[in-house]
């Protein structure tokens, strides 16, 4: 007899997403000239769903890329190598932007969550900015959602801090964009970067960049060197509708089916999806004898860290669940075996999400956890949808 | 009466090519754990056949990016603000070279080919090779094929010029890999780079860079800022069959399913394809009343430059095309308007080729062009195939 496997996957990870047949059929396209009319139509469609996604009037850029390549980009079109800025860092995307700020000789001051799990201290942050009389520190950067510690962060209270001060405030909104309200504009947020691979529901490969009338200032003196991250290269291009070099066509059909999905859904109904998936998921797991890692006031909506009962280690969790064929995420870091996540952004189903808790319990019952009742987790979650 | 359209597309550029349905397919697949076993080991089916497509034992790694990614990857990686090195410049793509080197502090010398369409004078290289006695010049950089002038330059004999005085040969192979032969290991080559976009039949999106024992002896010199372009991180990630940062999953099962079908063809099938071709389309536009931009001698496989009969613009050509459902490619740079270029590497079938230049002989009676004689243009490629 053939060895028995899952007849479906459940991709349970903090993106790639699963892909929806719909934006599938949409990248099973030929190639078309990327320097030719049709292209230009659909990629400055892509540009303006993109603007809106984000809520601004700024321009927005694409770059073929995973999201740490954005990352860079924010870094080396805003600054010069000796300048001063501060990193909100809550995990291991904001300790990524400290290694791309030292690798380009930045200057890096950081305001650090007292623990993993826990959001910054704002109120530090406003002293550091108080302090810097002579508005030394150009820029600080921080995440939307830090998807190793699956913690939100203030967006909207730490711009206001960092606009007071008139440093730039930079975003890395990759894993959070569209699962949490981000107006842009309203927010006044410099520079905001996102990835396809996330609640885009694209696979991935390109990540985007929107850029403020002073990030742009910021860009007319910044000295790090820049050729493939040039961003006002990419918007000259984009002005006459091409990209700077060859675009991954695929995946820019994929993003412009993914923004008549969006726009059909509308923003306030994404984001409540995200929300209710968020609040679900927490309640089912908490039933299912696990703690939670972030507090309730600054949970992500995209993934949640998960600390399985007493004995189990989260790698077991990750590697056992493939019986079931679902796949979660590991911790990262110092977290590595502590927890495991769940992610539940994008094309994920809230009901993929109780499936998913239920054999969570099944597996914690295998493994010889104590107290835990099958069952009790996906109740409180079905409970929420009535 | 709707506006009549062409039925069929047929993509003429240089990369990004037509894709076989096989590898579209083989694309069309749901997303997975890309820090999991199954991907890992499609990781490692694709880092091992790109080995042998540059028939190599050096260290292939992949970045999510386009070709000018890896060529930047290829500066940061192996060299130093204030080193010298040398750019053989043939053209768009060596100047590209040029202006990396210099964004990122680099000394750069110029050997200039004496016009465009010509390749280099080698004996110039040796001249300046011969006089750094010092040994100051850290590398060279050239493309295998320039694609703006469409010359193939004499990898062998400059990788040999350079392994006498010590310096990096750094190739950019990206339109030229699997067009003509580039045996990696046997003409000494230090970093080489390449394109899914372009033989492998893939969309864009993912390039690939090989590191010799000398390369990775210079990154550990190197001292440009780099963090996304690391290929120190990237190999070790690559190690354990993760990349980096998040891969362009889509991507990679086509490289996967590339790789399958580049196999069964086998390498000197596809570079005798691609000679073929060449071959064809040059003679069936000289029979077509046009004239060639490179000399027979250093003609590139991947594309042809195309100079078209008195009185008529490249551009024209371009956009009148359309009408027949064909997309060429423009000239770039000083070039716009005085030619145009026919792609016929990766999966561009010799049939579809004597069509384009049958429609091309259409287009030229129509403008009015002198001396053409419909037919001719595709009864001498035709001959050719017997």
């Amino acid at each position: 007899m053939t060895e028995k496997k899952p007849l479906k996957q459940f991709l349970m990870i903090p993106g790639p997403t699963p892909i929806p047949v719909r934006i599938l059929a949409a990248m099973n396209r030929e190639m078309i000239g990327h320097r030719g009319p049709v292209f230009s139509r659909i990629l400055g469609e892509v540009l303006d769903g993109l603007k809106w996604c984000y809520q601004t009037k700024n321009d927005v850029m694409i770059f073929p890329c995973s999201g740490t390549g954005v990352m860079e980009a924010a870094v080396v079109n805003t600054l010069s190598a000796g300048d001063k800025v501060i990193v909100c860092n809550t995990g291991n995307f904001g300790e990524r932007f400290i290694k791309i700020l030292k690798a380009y000789g930045v200057v890096v001051d950081e305001v650090k969550a007292p623990a993993l799990g826990k959001t910054i201290n704002i109120a530090e942050l406003e002293t550091k900015l108080a302090a810097d009389k002579n508005k030394e520190i150009k820029a600080v950067f921080m995440q939307q959602n830090e998807t190793s510690t699956t913690v939100l962060n203030d967006v909207k209270k730490i711009a206001e801090v960092v606009r007071k001060h008139g440093a730039l405030i930079i975003v890395d909104a990759i894993s959070g964009l569209l699962t949490s309200p981000l107006p842009v504009d309203e927010w006044g947020l410099d520079v905001v970067l996102s990835g396809s691979q996330k609640a885009f529901m694209v696979p991935p490969g390109i990540a985007a960049i929107s850029m403020s009338e002073r990030a742009w200032k910021a860009c007319e003196t910044s000295k790090l060197p820049k050729y493939y991250w040039d961003c006002k290269q990419q918007k000259k291009f984009a002005d006459k509708g091409q990209t700077f070099t060859t675009p991954p066509e695929s995946i820019i059909f994929g993003m412009h089916e993914s923004i008549k999905m969006l726009k059909e859904e509308g923003l306030e109904n994404i984001f409540e999806r995200h929300a209710l998936v968020t609040k679900a998921v927490r309640a089912g797991v908490r039933a299912a004898g696990c703690q939670l890692l972030a507090d309730d006031a600054c949970a992500s909506h995209a993934v949640t860290a998960i600390i399985p009962p007493d004995g189990i280690d989260g790698e077991t969790v990750r590697s056992e669940m493939r019986k079931f064929g679902v796949e979660v995420a590991p911790g990262q870091g110092e977290l590595k075996g502590k927890i495991f996540r769940i992610g539940h952004l994008g094309y994920v189903d809230k009901l993929e999400l109780v499936a998913t808790i239920g054999a969570l319990e099944l597996l914690f019952t295998q493994l010889g956890a104590k107290g835990i009742e099958i069952g009790r987790g996906p109740k409180a979650m079905l409970e929420m949808f009535s």
